[in-house]
């Protein structure tokens, strides 16, 4: 069934301190409204899934496959599946993350 | 391999007159950042490809499954496969929408 979503109204999951989400999950693929505050890391990990990050607003200092960008609105970054990448909050940012397949560990 | 990407170096492509994507496609998915032109319809279709569209800015009038919202900032429309759906720029917008599995017809 489709749904119009008020993201406001979903709840809010903690993935690491400083890094808020809220999930939206349709079958085969996950879609993360995601805030970070300022001077947040999130630490060097790595998935199967595909994921690509869009930078709404703020500046997001990201490391992809040994590649440090700090990115800004207007810049989306593609992470094939398995590649290990990290983040760091310069400010404040909102950026969505979409996932493919699902990410069940955000479930 | 990942990329880096700046939105304003991808073409622009127009989907319709009036609305406009910059295509990212991963393999798995595609993600469209979509401008959308104030008064600019796009007409009632289905996809086999499930659909999330987010609101960064803007209204955007999207009719879907038979029920009409306008879509603001801070709103994401979740469209199952095969859902009939249409939008109208009510305002100049920004949306992204994604789109699993990659959208062929795009490319």
């Amino acid at each position: 069934m489709h749904e119009f979503i008020d993201l406001e109204k979903l709840p809010e999951r903690e993935l690491v301190p400083g890094f808020h989400a809220r999930l939206i999950h349709t079958g085969k693929m996950t879609v993360a409204h995601v805030t970070a505050r300022k001077g947040s890391t999130l630490p060097a990990h790595k998935h199967f899934h595909e994921q690509v990050t869009n930078i709404i607003s703020g500046e997001l200092e990201m490391t992809v496959g040994g590649e440090t960008v700090i990115c800004t609105p207007g810049m989306s970054i593609n992470i094939p599946s398995n590649v290990l990448h990290s983040a760091r909050a310069v400010t404040d940012c909102y950026v969505i993350d979409v996932f493919c397949p699902e990410r069940e560990d955000y479930k």
